[in-house]
């Protein structure tokens, strides 16, 4: 029984194969092609350039992270969902360590490979800011666009971070893991700025609760409030 | 007497205006030069590309963004000086408001050109985050990258929120005013997780100051405690 091609990634693979070998200005579309067995207009079925060729699953990855926002629960703090939602996109890089390894040795080579990831980060940055802009009430929505672009270049950057350790060590190491960690540290450093909450008004657990708010309180943060002192885990 | 003709801003203003007019991929390099009374080959005495004419201050900016880091006091918090240096990079575009105007229509419009001020933010980034880890015991470094990582993408996503908001209002009101007001509120916000201390450490003025430390602790912050408990001024 044959087993079914996979011409996408033959194809990102020759890109990323002949970009290391020859250069990645100095390969052509059709080299490409012909290295995967296929024809030049069958590359563009599939990409709409070189670029696309070597980063093919960053729309298909965005859309899973905008999926994920959508979906979380109201209850949650918008903070939380957006570091896990930085998972998502780690996960890309993950499943697929070598060819994640090889696309670094490249994206170091070729400043315009780069900056096209750099461009694509930032669409994540910018789902991850107008997601928190949209769990805000309106009235305060322009009050806290500061800290919600904040919080999404800290998550993106803590991200990056992650990544790029796991990528100079090749793809060695439990990345997920480094990453639950660094999401920990900045959200432990920006929860009380980006809720807008004073530092130091988490009150120690007791066995009568009374949980003070205000009508414009979100409701996430009451869940999180009540969760916090009654020791429950979060949904 | 005749005034001195600048043909670098003239080329850049032509770039910008036709680019607004017939689009920025319908624009050819000849045209730009003949709007701007030049021969094609004077257009690449100053300028590699069309995106370089567009944008021709990020090079310098970047100069002298790193010139100031390099002088800045190591008595002095790097948090506050990438904060401060964030402001070299808001005044390149608020000395000329009517350009800084005409170019954010333009990168509103073309993708590419806007991917092309992402790349060259992220140089911005960079600088900050590489003067922070030089700032950091080299024993420290690896430990506080994280932080330092977080703590330059924070500064110049608080930068892009302030230069965005006066952009959209045509390049009125004073930017940099606003400027200080989001980086007191992101330092605060950082500080503390940034330079390692755990929050609440802070002690009350008093009349007689015992500042303890350790050999580790980095000048500037003993410096720094010095000035918040003696209510001196920072350098």
């Amino acid at each position: 029984m044959p087993i079914k091609r996979d011409v996408r990634r033959e194809l990102m693979s020759a890109a990323i194969g002949l970009s290391l070998t020859t250069g990645f200005d100095e390969t052509t579309v059709d080299e490409i092609a012909r290295a995967a067995g296929v024809a030049r207009r069958t590359f563009f079925r599939y990409f709409r350039s070189k670029e696309d060729a070597i980063f093919p699953d960053h729309d298909a990855c965005l859309r899973r992270v905008i999926e994920f926002l959508e979906a979380a629960s109201p209850l949650r703090s918008p903070l939380q969902v957006i570091a896990d939602a930085a998972g998502i996109v780690l996960d890309m890089y993950v499943k697929d360590p070598r060819t994640a390894v090889r696309r670094y040795e490249l994206t170091r080579r070729v400043p315009a490979l780069r900056e096209w990831e750099i461009a694509a980060t930032s669409r994540y940055q910018r789902a991850f800011s107008e997601f928190m802009d949209g769990r805000c009430r309106e009235g305060d929505r322009e009050a806290f666009r500061l800290r919600h672009e904040v919080a999404a270049a800290a998550v993106v950057a803590a991200h990056n971070h992650v990544l790029r350790g796991w990528l100079r060590a090749g793809g060695e190491g439990d990345a997920r893991a480094q990453l639950t960690a660094a999401m920990t540290e900045v959200t432990q450093a920006l929860q009380a700025w980006v809720d807008g909450r004073t530092t130091g008004d988490e009150e120690p657990p007791d066995e009568v609760v009374i949980v003070l708010t205000t009508r414009r309180a979100p409701l996430w943060r009451i869940a999180e409030e009540i969760e916090t002192v009654t020791g429950r885990s979060p949904s």
